[in-house]
C-alpha cells in the first residue's frame, strides 16, 4: 500500500509535510505501509535526513517535481501549464486503488488534475469532496461538497447523495444511511432555485431521503448520516463551524482571565480544555476523500500541519482497502436519472 | 415611536412574545416608546392582563389580525392571498419612519410583504437582511444578506454592500467602513461564478473594498467591517456557527462530567458558562433589519423566546433615529452602476 504524498503545495513548508509522514511510518506497524514524497527530491532527501528515519528509510521513496502549484493559481490553467508540479506529478503517477494520493495544496487544482488524469467514474457527472464532520452525541455525518464543484446542478448534488451513501454505507458502515438536503430551513418551501429543484431529482432514487436539514443541526443532533450540498456552501459551513468553536474557545479563553474564581476553574480545567480543541480540530480529520474520480485521492486542509498529515495518511491507509471507486460505479451504474 | 409587533407568525406562542413586549416597556424609561400589538386581538388583550401589565395600559394598542402565515407557507403566494394574517396586517400598517415592524415569523413572507406593501428604495434591485455577528475582539461585524435574497445576482451583491457601508456607518459609527466578499478562500482566483462576477462591480464602486473574507475570519479577527454574500449563503453560515457554538459548550459539558476534576471545574465555573452562552445566544441580537425597502422592518429569529423579543424591541427602538431608508436612497443616487 503506497501513499504519494505531495509535499509542496500546503501553507506548511515542506519539513512539516515530511515530519507528518515519518510520524505516520512509525505509529503503524503495518510495515506495508509506504510513502513516496512527491517534491523536490533532493530537499525532501535532506529533510528526511534531519528526522533522523534511517529505520525507515525502506518505506520512504521519492518522485522528483521541481515545480509547485500556489494557492493563488487559477486551478485548470495550472493544472495543464504545469505538469512538473508536485501537485500534478503526484496525481498523475497513481496505478491503481492500492495507491494513494495526498495534497493539502490548491482544492481546485487538487479536482483539476484528478478529472483531467484519471477521469470521472462512469456516469458520474461532477466529483465532490465528502467531509466527515464530527457531531455531540451521534457519531459522524458525510457532508458532500464541500469545495470541489463550486457551481453545482440539481444532478450534481443527487449523485453526491448517491456517493455519500456508498460512503456512509461501505465506509463508515452505517446500514442503510439516512440522506439529506442542506437547507435554510427544515420546510419544503424552503430553499434556493438549487435546491428546489434537487428534490425531484432525489426523490426519483431509492435513497433513503428525508428532506431539508439545517446547518446547526448537523452538529448538535443530526437528522441524517449524509447530507448534500453545493461545494460552495459546503466549504462556506465548514468553515463558519471552525470559526464558530474557535470563536467559543476564544470567548471562553477570555472569561477564564476575568477574575479569580474564574481563573481557579480555567486551571483546573486546563487538560479538558486542551482535549475539547483536539477533538474539535480539523487536524483530528486529516484528509477527506475526492469521490466521483477514477483513483484514490484525498485532501487535506491547507492549513496542515505534522499531525494533521499524520492522521490522513492513518485515514487514507484504510481507504486502499475501501475500493471506493469500484463502489460508486457500481451504485452509478444501478441508478439512471434518465428512466 | 411606536413598535407594531408581530404576535403571531413565531415559533413561540403569542404568550411568549408579548411577554417580550411587556419586559420592553418595563425596562425603557422612554415613555414615548409605544407597542402594538398585531394579532388576535382578544387573545393579546388575555395575555396582557395575566401578565399584571396595567401600569402599561397607556403604551399598549392593538391591531386585530384574526390570520396566521406559517412556516411552510410559499411566501409570496402566502403573502398575496392572506391580507389578514398578523405578518401583512404590521407590515401594511407601517405609516412612516417612527413606526418599526418587527416580526419573528417566516423570513421570506416578511420580506415578500415588505415589497410588495412598503416597496424597493429608489435603485435597489433587492433587499437584504443585515446581520450583526459579534467578533471575539474587534467589535461587530454586518453580514448582509443572511436571508432575504437566497438567490442573488452580482448587481445585487454589490448593492448589498453599498446598503451594509451605510448602515455600518451611520448605525454602528464605523467611520470609513471597509468592505469584504465571503469567499472560500482569500485568493483572487478563488470562489464560484457569482463572486467572480461580483468583484468588477464591486471595484466600480468608492466602498473600501478588501476583497475576499474566509468565514472563520469573520468571528475571530474579521478584516472587514462589512461583509457580502447570497443569502442562502448567509444563512447558512450564520446557521453553522449557531452549531458551532453550541457544538463547543455541548461537548464542554459532556466533558466536565469525565472525571472528578472536570466536575469541580465545572462547578466552579457555571457562571462563566452560563454568560458565555448569553453572550454568544442568537437572542442576544435580537432581530436584524430589512435594508432596501421603504420602511422599518426587523425580521427576529424564528425561534425567540422572551427574552430576544425585548431585545429586539430595544434594538430596533433606535432603528426610529436612524432613518435606514433616507441613508440608503442618498448612497443609491450617489452610485449608478450603469455609468
Amino acid at each position: 500500500m503506497k501513499v504519494l504524498l505531495d509535499t509542496m503545495s500546503g501553507d506548511a513548508p515542506p519539513e512539516e509535510i515530511i515530519k507528518g509522514a515519518v510520524r505516520a511510518l512509525r505509529e503503524t506497524r503495518d510495515a506495508n505501509l509506504k510513502i513516496t514524497l512527491v517534491g523536490k527530491e533532493e530537499l525532501n532527501r535532506e529533510e528526511v535526513k534531519k528526522l533522523e528515519a534511517q529505520d525507515l528509510l525502506s518505506r520512504i521513496s521519492y518522485l522528483h517535481a521541481p515545480n509547485t502549484i500556489s494557492m493563488e493559481d487559477t486551478p485548470t490553467k495550472a493544472v495543464r501549464s504545469n505538469p512538473d508540479s508536485s501537485l500534478v506529478k503526484g496525481v498523475t503517477a497513481l496505478k491503481d486503488e492500492s495507491e494513494i494520493f495526498i495534497s493539502s495544496g490548491n482544492t481546485g487544482a487538487v479536482v483539476a488534475a484528478a478529472l483531467f488524469n484519471l477521469g470521472r467514474i462512469q456516469g458520474v457527472s461532477r466529483p465532490g469532496l465528502a467531509g466527515v464532520i464530527p457531531t455531540v452525541r451521534s457519531g459522524n455525518v458525510v457532508l458532500i461538497d464541500i469545495g470541489a464543484t463550486t457551481d453545482a446542478d440539481p444532478l450534481n448534488l443527487a449523485q453526491f447523495g448517491i456517493m455519500g451513501n456508498a460512503f456512509a454505507k461501505n465506509i463508515l458502515s452505517k446500514s442503510d444511511p439516512k440522506v439529506g438536503l442542506l437547507n435554510i430551513g427544515e420546510e419544503r418551501s424552503k430553499g434556493n432555485k438549487l435546491t428546489k429543484k434537487t428534490v425531484s431529482l432525489i426523490e426519483r432514487t431509492d435513497l433513503k431521503y428525508i428532506g431539508n436539514v439545517e446547518p446547526h443541526l448537523l452538529i448538535t443532533e443530526p437528522p441524517a448520516d449524509v447530507v448534500i450540498c453545493e461545494g460552495f456552501v459546503g466549504n462556506i459551513l465548514l468553515k463558519a463551524f471552525e470559526g464558530g468553536v474557535e470563536g467559543t474557545i476564544g470567548f471562553f479563553k477570555e472569561a477564564l482571565t476575568s477574575n479569580l474564581r474564574s481563573k481557579l476553574g480555567g486551571l483546573i480545567l486546563r487538560p479538558t480544555l486542551k482535549e475539547l480543541k483536539e477533538q474539535l480540530s480539523y487536524a483530528q480529520f486529516g484528509a477527506v476523500p475526492l469521490l466521483g474520480v477514477r483513483g484514490v485521492v484525498f485532501v487535506a486542509h491547507g492549513r496542515s500541519e505534522a499531525r494533521a498529515i499524520k492522521n490522513a495518511i492513518l485515514k487514507a491507509r484504510e481507504a486502499s482497502r475501501w475500493d471506493l471507486p469500484g463502489k460508486i460505479e457500481t451504485e452509478m451504474e444501478r441508478i439512471d436519472f434518465n428512466d
